[in-house]
């Protein structure tokens, strides 16, 4: 997979010892040649990790430099010393970019209730610095440089033409499980030379993430750490995008973030499917966005897929139990295109195709459709397989 | 477990062949020998079943003779021939116990989906009718023959000595997981000798369920069939309870309705632990239940527990996903009785002597004390283990 990196963007990968084995980097630097804007969208969790805390109080912004993030040690539950920490890692980040200390955002995934190891951080941000490139491995690089559990690097890009120039999106993300202590279950940056005002790329990002990080989930527990950023500067040349370039834009942002998001379940600890569930005819996105969600996180319907079996009393009462008023008597529920209940009532169906159509793919399809209206949503989650349970029971603090 | 009848309450449980083992008794009848007051507290799944619609439009009420309960089929997801059959399955049921028609309720647990095998439902009242018995046998039986994938029957009871009356309490419960097909988790059904009223019986009911069987989870998947009954038939003798004699037998039936919701999880799926949580500190009672039910159906929690490993960061992290405004430097982290996070920061702790206490006990106790308020909860639910995939996993519709 080799993605272009955005105009005036340099990214490296190293190891500085956070993490044990060697051959796994766990600091990445991101710098951009010149002041870009950024936007952030954080988690909700109460207790947010000091970086969490530092970036947001920094976004959106018109003059980030550099954005640095380690794996191995999420900095979080360690107050105030934590985000002296946080601070300090930025100033140290923006010092190696030539930029301000007020120049840079920090993101962190790992151990929860440990300090950071600064020493080592010092260190890595000083190797990084001397390795920032632009070619695609170097994008590569940082991306597996921010892994916990994950299996893979996970990186997606687009190129967009508009009127006159050619705009790039590059991003990368981690995540596959909030396997303790590994608790920052979701990191994403994306990088573009596109020229955005700082308040309309904070609510471009809010848009886009509520369409794909915001509708994935692997086993429905939100961490300290969640963090997406969202660097512009502007290096493709031209005015801020408006109107249909600003449209065009919008939608390949989509693309990526959803190509991004959806990677993080099919990575999910222990998975064997990827399931992505459709949820149609509701009265509003929110109604459809929670019944989406109480299946995803259904350890019941995990199961089910995990054993291949078509069970779907188990997907309707999950869409049963959140409290959205709907009527029975109107749900159609298909999996892999197969109808399994019309009507709210059971269908006559072949078992064993339904079940072998399940077994036999990577990707499962769940089509819910009610009655109450026209809005809908598209949800990701993985299933619920005995690794996941070997993975996060066997470890120990 | 020798559990006195209340005066007046006849039980039988038999085997009518909906569950294909012989051995496994899968009909349970209950009547009273003079009409009773009867109170319900119903599932909120929008799928509910034909059962729960059925009793909850006739509870409360002062006029109730019989109970039917069948297991091995939930009678869900079947329309209007299922409102029809529920219905016959309570005048049958009304009719051996010389009843009216009006006079009886129904309860259902099972495969979803399917109609009930009405022959075999008939052929089983008509059998059990035969077999009433007051004695605490015939209690185990019928708590037997409401199991599905329970692995013991579900009883308690208490005696309450009030001013010149002496007043029984007798409850079953059965519950295990949402095993699919058989949705239906959880039916309770509460006896006693008291004199109640309707109304008071049905508020009584329902804010014991709150303190009980709404403060549990297995795998936090609601069902189609959850139904709580409570029958008084007043046979102790006296006036209505009021005041202090209220107040004593209250506490008599919460402690019943608690020790058969503890033996849910206790009996959950795969479940090597039984986990209590005590949320304290907190602004008020709905915020600590939020609280406690994030950490009790978090994947994460439950599988540290299930490898005993004192993973403090996934419980505080759960207990700060909720949206619930918390002060995290106000958090005091308990699990049997060692602190492992105080003020919101780690505390140095033995974590091989925390791992072994664990390990070494059926029960877990997790304290999480805030800074918010004085109000608290306490919930139970059970570890995760690999063996709870296995029994939902390796099932086939």
């Amino acid at each position: 997979m080799s993605i272009p990196i955005p105009k005036g963007f340099l990214l490296a990968g190293v190891h500085c010892r956070i993490k044990s084995d060697p051959r796994k980097p766990d600091l990445a630097l991101v710098m951009s040649e010149v002041p870009a804007v950024a936007a952030g969208v954080y988690t909700q969790n109460a207790f947010c990790a000091p970086a969490v805390e530092f970036d947001r109080s920094r976004t959106p912004s018109d003059r980030i430099r550099a954005v640095v993030v380690n794996a191995g040690n999420a900095n979080a539950c360690t107050g105030r010393r934590g985000l002296d920490d946080a601070r300090k890692m930025a100033e140290l980040a923006a010092a190696v970019c030539g930029a301000g200390p007020e120049e840079a955002l920090v993101m962190s995934t790992g151990v929860i209730g440990k300090f950071l190891p600064m020493d080592k951080i010092e260190q890595g941000i000083t190797a990084a610095a001397v390795k920032l490139g632009s070619k695609p491995t170097d994008l590569e690089s940082a991306a597996r440089a921010i892994m916990t559990t994950d299996t893979v690097p996970k990186m997606a890009g687009r190129t967009v033409e508009l009127e006159g120039r050619t705009v790039q999106i590059a991003g990368i993300a981690k995540g596959s499980g909030m396997i303790g202590p590994n608790m920052a279950t979701m990191l994403g940056l994306i990088l573009t030379d596109a020229p955005l005002a700082p308040e309309s790329a904070q609510s471009l990002l809010a848009d886009v993430v509520d369409e794909s990080f915001n509708c994935i989930s692997v086993e429905g527990h939100m961490s300290t750490n969640d963090t997406v950023l969202l660097l512009a500067n502007g290096l493709s040349g031209g005015p801020t995008l408006v109107d249909g370039e600003w449209s065009t834009f919008r939608d390949a942002l989509e693309e990526v973030c959803v190509e991004l998001s959806r990677a993080i379940p099919a990575d999910g600890e222990g998975a064997t499917h990827l399931i992505t569930i459709d949820v149609a005819g509701c009265a509003d996105r929110e109604c459809a966005r929670r019944i989406a969600k109480a299946i995803a996180q259904s350890a019941l319907v995990k199961t089910a897929v995990a054993g291949a079996d078509p069970n779907w009393g188990r997907i309707v009462s999950a869409a049963g139990s959140t409290g959205v008023p709907l009527d029975p008597t109107g749900v159609r529920l298909r999996v892999n295109g197969f109808v399994l209940c019309d009507r709210g009532t059971p269908v006559a169906f072949d078992a064993r195709q339904v079940s072998e159509s399940i077994r036999d793919n990577r990707e499962t399809h769940v089509e819910l459709t009610l009655s109450e209206g026209t809005a809908g949503v598209r949800f990701w989650t993985c299933d619920l397989t005995v690794d996941y349970i070997h993975i996060n029971a066997d470890y120990h603090t």
